[in-house]
């Protein structure tokens, strides 16, 4: 069989794949770091050797920033049915302080035996993305080795700016849009659920924020000459606060649930059989139970529900010692994590018009009004390419694939949604414990060599 | 009479008792800049030398930080039952920048006649407290100067270091607290009710502290990776803050108005009749309705009513846009200010007692524990030396004398009681405008001159 010739043809080539990884790891491409822009030029371009040396039409495109890499591969036998999708990575990683906490230098990847017997790659990117962005080239590389040419057509779109904000890239899809639509996106940025367990995220929330300032006197009040009869902005803006949840964790805005669909018998069953362990999740970072909304799982939470949270609140004397003041404003940053259909610009309206009618009596209340805010993606379970997709990765894996969440959002998703019009298949091999942005970043070596051959069996299930 | 000829002395010697002001304000004794030490020491010894002209047994006395100036005055035919009296004023002066803004120069005392036909006498000290000060001197001098004597046994203690903090004061009143033990305080750096109206402070509230720390997660989250179930420690913080009160302004501590008493009648009609604004007084600070507790006028919530306030307040991020963060914590400074004969400690412990039962599930609470705190002070309205000062205030100015309030506290009062176990009657001739610590202070002539006969009265009735 066709696939099993290409995944010994992977298998094969591991030791080379290998060592084209560390040539692309040991370019500094760090975007955010105008110094570090000659080798992220480096980078692009060396991406674009590789893969016009794979057969692949391939290019760097300035941007105002760093180049954008676009390549584009068309079987010979391609008709308009043959399905055509788009490769999304990065080749661009974080800077690399502090770096005395690096065990070896980070642009100098090694490969080493763990105490555990486990092989890991270490350096900058190994993770976060060079490693799993080179799963899906040298997957690539394999079927056409093995099979003279790829089953399906396939576009490449590695950015350089990921790491930085993505700044060009929303201007370069709308400029390429007929030359980057395709019918789907694989999108190789996440992780595992576990170093056994293969996982594609299907759900990411969306996110909207506020910044709220309550004005109680016009100027700073001595709390002996007014304390009573002032009102103070900092009780106020705590009320708000504190009633924005009821005593069952629910979030008490009228209307904020609307669009909140629930997550189906089947994957509830699916998540219950990851044996998530909320008591390891919330104790690794100092706390015992769930606070979210009572009657869901922490995983539920996180991934299923949404969240109203305020991340900063100041007002008043905030250095040592004491100042009997009653301040004249206090102020507070909110986001909303959204899910299924809630709609960022009726939550955002909802919570203004729940903030003015909590607010206590003789306190003003301003908004930043800088709206904004993107809605949660959900990408069906049945959607064929997340079936395909999952059936692939437990082919190589021997395990079911889960059908994951992510708390965060990440915004490439929805600019392929809203302006290219497709969806996106969230398929890596990315670890807990990988540490991305941190000293000591490491991609395991299985995660590497299975993640090729997952990419294999993928594009030999997306031809299908 | 003897007293009319005591008022017509000081009457006399009007112009003469002005240009002595005048010498001591032009002395720059700022007492908090140690580059005005010297000043200070010559306002000191000004005194001495003034007290000692009179007939004062008067000397400067050496403290850490600035002189005190301290001086008796024994009458020869005093008994034991002569009335002892101390005289409290300070001689030190607050800073005078911004210095732009002055008319006229800070050290360089003018009188000038306004738009109004008022006489006023500008300058750094004039109502706070060197003409206040001088109010009880010069009466003293006239008493001398028409009789011969005072009528009471006098002790006056002038410090110089009121602006500061009066780091020295207690030191100074536990080492010679026998010889300042007196009958009664009389403390000159208090106001009249309006410029026609005398007023002595009978109530000043008390004061504690508190400064509080949620811990929520043990280091700062993802709101995206955690939100949900993770416990923000700002939501815990805020619904403290929004308990600490019910929907009438009332304080939810339990036990936390134990100890408050009510006021009386009389003074209730009292200050009824004052026709104070609350529309003016909240008005000019931007506000419109008092808020503290329902069925109480402003006046009552901020003479004889506690409060439980929030003085600052932060927590998680609080720079330019938006961060998705989780706080691992939030802080907050709580002052409680107290009535009657509540008791600081008890309430800091019912308040922390408070704060553990309605933290959140899985924040953990604690506080800075610095104790302290000072319960209020209260002077019977029957007190035989109010009912004598205010009589002899009344005869002088042709109105009854309020007995009002102050929000704020005066440290020099408790240590009168807790250290010379004597209460204070506070008595001055200070008016809202007279922008004390400000630029262009100012104090009436008429609250110079009619507060020096208003001394020679209460002299005189405090004999009787």
């Amino acid at each position: 069989m066709n696939l099993n010739n290409v995944v010994e043809r992977a298998e094969a080539g591991w030791n080379k794949s290998l060592e084209r990884l560390f040539e692309l790891l040991r370019i500094p491409s760090i975007s955010t770091d105008p110094a570090y822009s000659g080798a992220c030029d480096d980078a692009a371009h060396w991406l674009v050797k590789e893969l016009q040396a794979i057969g692949f039409d391939a290019s760097s495109r300035k941007t105002p920033g760093r180049p954008m890499v676009v390549a584009h591969y068309t079987p010979k036998d391609a008709t308009a049915k043959t399905p055509h999708a788009l490769f999304y990575g990065h080749y661009d990683v974080q800077p690399v302080d502090p770096l005395d906490l690096w065990h070896t230098q980070p642009f100098e990847p090694v490969l080493k035996k763990g105490a555990d017997g486990v092989e890991r790659i270490y350096g900058r990117g190994t993770a976060d993305d060079k490693g799993q962005l080179m799963t899906f080239v040298e997957a690539a590389r394999a079927w056409i080795d093995a099979t003279g040419s790829l089953p399906i057509k396939a576009t490449f779109l590695i950015e350089g700016e990921e790491e930085s904000g993505s700044p060009s890239l929303i201007p370069f899809l709308k400029e390429n849009k007929d030359e980057l639509s395709c019918d789907i996106a694989m999108i190789c940025d996440s992780g595992m659920w576990d170093a056994k367990t293969p996982a594609i995220t299907t759900r990411l929330r969306g996110l909207v924020h506020e910044e709220v300032q309550i004005e109680g006197p016009s100027i700073d009040l001595h709390s002996g000459m007014y304390g009573g009869p002032a009102t103070n902005p900092i009780r106020a803006l705590s009320q708000l606060v504190a009633a924005l949840h009821d005593g069952n964790g629910k979030v008490t805005i009228p209307g904020f649930y609307d669009g909140v669909s629930k997550v189906s018998p089947a994957i509830k069953k699916q998540w219950a059989s990851l044996k998530f362990s909320e008591k390891k999740f919330l104790g690794s970072v100092g706390l015992k139970s769930a606070a979210g909304e009572k009657g869901f799982t922490a995983l539920e939470q996180i991934w299923a529900r949404p969240t109203a949270e305020v991340n900063g609140m100041w007002g008043g004397y905030t250095g040592a010692g004491t100042k009997t003041v009653i301040p004249s404003k206090a102020h507070a940053k909110f986001t909303f994590r959204l899910v299924g259909k809630q709609n960022p610009q009726k939550i955002l309206k909802a919570f203004q018009a729940f903030a003015k009618k909590h607010l206590m009596k003789d306190a003003k209340i301003s908004f930043s009004g800088k709206g904004g805010g993107s809605p949660a993606t959900e990408i069906a379970e049945n959607n064929p390419y997340i079936l395909k997709s999952a059936a692939a990765l437990k082919a190589e894996w021997g395990r079911e694939t889960m059908l994951v969440g992510s708390g965060g959002s990440i915004p490439i998703v929805r600019s392929f949604k809203d302006i290219l019009g497709m969806d996106s298949v969230l398929v890596g091999f990315g670890l807990d414990d990988d540490a991305i942005h941190s000293p000591n970043e490491k991609y395991n070596l299985t995660s590497f060599q299975r993640g090729i051959k997952s990419w294999v069996r993928i594009i030999g299930a997306l031809a299908g």
